[in-house]
């Protein structure tokens, strides 16, 4: 008899571990039923605020592969509307809900991938069940928003939380012509970077015509006729048409921890490497997971899809009888807003100082093609590298067109242990269409370099 | 007394260099005298083709640093019009021959820097010397271009040598509005990547209107009136009121060997590590040299204004009394030509053979973006490991916009021998305007890696 692989989620991470077990086992070898409870699946929710501001036009381009394709050519049994309520360990089997007709079945399994991914994080504030306040954690949540948009016409919006995905969708709501306000606690805008780089972020916002409200607590929503009519601070009132609420999330681990199947610290589902729960026979892949950072050494929960494919695909892999492993993450992050282009790695320099480094920073304005290119737009690169050692810590860059990516050069950096003297020999890619003849990577992790020598010994000269 | 440093040549690695000693060392402990025989210093060689083309509207604007600011800010005595003819080891001394005038003069050094640069390779052909063929090897070079477009008019051009500055070359005449035929021996263009790799350049440079000899041996050229009409092959004859010579370039070491300082079998000047001759006092730095390849373990010599630039740092570094190394190159390069962007890295699949690896390749076609983002461009990218090992040897990218940058988290992982399974794992960063969730490097490293799997053992299934 097959075996029974059942997955929770059929998003990234589910439905490549299905599709990896599948490439290794077929049909008679292994049965293969993922359940995803909401309308899509295998969908890239990273687009969604593209598909509001309109630069994506067809919800369906965010849809990787349709249903069709893993039940016809992956003999993946994916059910829609079809939300596991239950994970019985001792019994080997879910309870699912049929999300339409609402029956409840129970669907046996042998091995079991829980891919139920993260939750978004709303505030229980009044009136936040309000008609007009939307998450953005699915794509319904996304096509919800373009009905609104469609529907009312809204001319002011405010997007609480300014982090990522809040200021993805500011910028969106921008694209659609909107009043936008931002409120958050925190002092700057996107808490992922340090300070003095999310200042520049908030320059850049204003630019953009975005209200920044920067530590302000948000007390609540007011209402007008079941409709969302402003969001309230300790000091403000803000008319809002539409609330987005961009606070991030939290893994979705809670019918794994119903089951016994054990968290880590950050509420995120323990594994190790090749993505095995404690639990004989249970896998765990994406946003429900924690993962180690290979910097601080700590455990983290990062809800990005690119972990989560990997994650799935290690976890298939395994399951087909393979052999690969999740190694980790060191915390590469990049958006973009308009014109402007933000970066991380590594960690940053308050992380830095909570997982016991020293640190030595330098933040050095450069440009991103030679400055006679046509093109060539500025660009600040930030890095933090452990004081004696000389160490990458961490980066961060923001900038405009071209700035953002060369964090991934950085990230490798990191991976490595990389000191900021050695990053500055490294043979990286030189043309005027490109860079200047030292790229923004190089002088800044020389300039760094110098920095450190200066400090090494405790004081030092400054030049 | 003041110890005398003298340098020779102007550009990159010279100035980098002097500037670099006298930021350590005052004019009362260091006198620093730099010869440049043209009539231009401190630029921007790999901007000539931008003059040419038009982006780059105002030669003056390739200059990083005006010869003022050495001699006023920086105490350098930068004396342009002078030809450095003869180093004397003996008597330390260098003999300058002052281009106006014509008075040779001799110089006294305590420390020496050649940073003599590359010579264009000239093929010695009949008609070589007709007005219209030009090199682009100076700035004046590209000045004198520039004359020729605007006093003759031509209509047709011929780039010889289809190499990074012939076809960048190519795409400026072709701004130009001339007709531009490119003439090659090699059957395929860019002969510093993967035949494979170079027919997509190929196929790109059609696309743009060249027209490509390839396979031909360039036997000469047609003159009329002193000046050039045509270029003829075995087989052809090519109409040409313009010719580009772009065949690269050799190390200008001709007066170091002539002083006797030891060239290495490139011809290109040895050193060490810390861009010391093995003659006591002289250093050498930039295009003239010889510089170790860390995936060959070969030496090579590359001319490249970065590695100039950081060598003549490192010069300037160590006669200032500090420590620097230039710690040698993975043979990073890249460029753009129209839309294409063409960059490698590390050994190409010859390169690895010669160097003794066996490898394994895999090409795979992808995004710069997601593939639902507007603006998302193809690009190919192949990497080539060693056999058994997985070891990435080399990468090489050939796309549109977006691409070709990415070669420098490959240059990265080539200094560090990742294997391509362990790069698979790297968290690189990810947003839809950006990369795929699966980034083309990660997917590229991916696939390699499976290749890798299933050829380790020798023969073994293929799927």
């Amino acid at each position: 008899m097959a075996e029974r692989l059942v997955v929770i989620g059929g998003d990234a991470a589910g439905l490549s571990a299905a599709s990896q077990a599948r490439a290794r086992r077929g049909p008679d070898d292994l049965r293969i039923v993922a359940f995803e409870k909401g309308a899509h699946a295998s969908y890239s929710a990273c687009g969604i605020p593209y598909l509001v501001g309109g630069e994506v036009t067809d919800a369906e381009s965010l849809v990787a592969r349709r249903p069709e394709v893993f039940r016809d050519e992956l003999a993946v049994d994916l059910r829609l509307h079809s939300e596991v309520v239950e994970i019985d360990l001792d019994r080997r089997a879910v309870t699912v809900r049929d999300h339409p007709g609402g029956e409840r079945y129970r669907e046996p399994f042998d091995q079991l991938v829980v891919a139920t991914g993260a939750v978004p994080v709303r505030p229980d504030l009044p009136g936040v069940a309000a008609e007009g306040v939307h998450g953005v954690q699915t794509l319904d949540d996304g096509i919800a928003i373009l009905r609104t948009l469609r529907e009312r016409r809204p001319g002011t919006a405010v997007v609480v939380g300014a982090g990522y995905i809040g200021l993805e969708m500011a910028e969106a709501l921008v694209r659609r012509g909107l009043k936008v306000s931002v409120v958050d606690a925190a002092e700057q805008p996107m808490g992922t970077l340090d300070p003095d780089m999310g200042a520049l972020v908030a320059d850049a916002l204003r630019d953009l015509g975005i209200e920044l409200h920067l530590g302000e607590r948000l007390g609540g929503f007011e209402e007008s006729h079941g409709h969302v009519a402003a969001a309230r601070t300790e000091n403000l009132t803000l008319p809002a048409d539409l609330v987005v609420l961009g606070l991030g999330t939290r893994p979705n681990s809670a019918l794994a921890e119903a089951a016994g199947i054990p968290l880590g610290e950050t509420s995120g589902i323990r594994t190790d490497r090749r993505m095995r729960t404690p639990v004989e026979g249970v896998w765990a892949a994406g946003d429900c997971v924690e993962t180690f950072h290979l910097v601080s050494r700590r455990p983290v929960a990062i809800a990005l899809g690119t972990h989560a494919n990997k994650q799935g695909r290690a976890a298939g892999i395994n399951i087909g009888g393979g052999y690969a492993a999740f190694p980790g993450v060191v915390g590469t992050a990049v958006s973009k807003i308009c014109e402007y282009e933000v970066a991380r790695t590594g960690l940053t320099a308050a992380e830095a100082a909570e997982a016991g480094f020293e640190t030595v920073e330098e933040v050095v304005e450069s440009t991103t093609r030679a400055g006679y290119f046509p093109g060539a737009r500025r660009m600040k690169t930030k890095m933090i590298a452990e004081r004696g050692t000389g160490r990458l810590l961490g980066a961060q860059i923001v900038g405009q067109e071209g700035a953002a990516k060369r964090i991934d050069v950085l990230a490798v950096a990191v991976w490595h242990g990389m000191t900021v003297e050695e990053i500055s020999g490294l043979d990286l890619s030189y043309a005027p269409p490109y860079a200047p003849v030292w790229d923004p990577v190089l002088i800044t992790a020389r300039k760094t370099a110098e920095r450190v020598g200066r400090t090494a010994s405790g004081g030092g000269r400054r030049s």
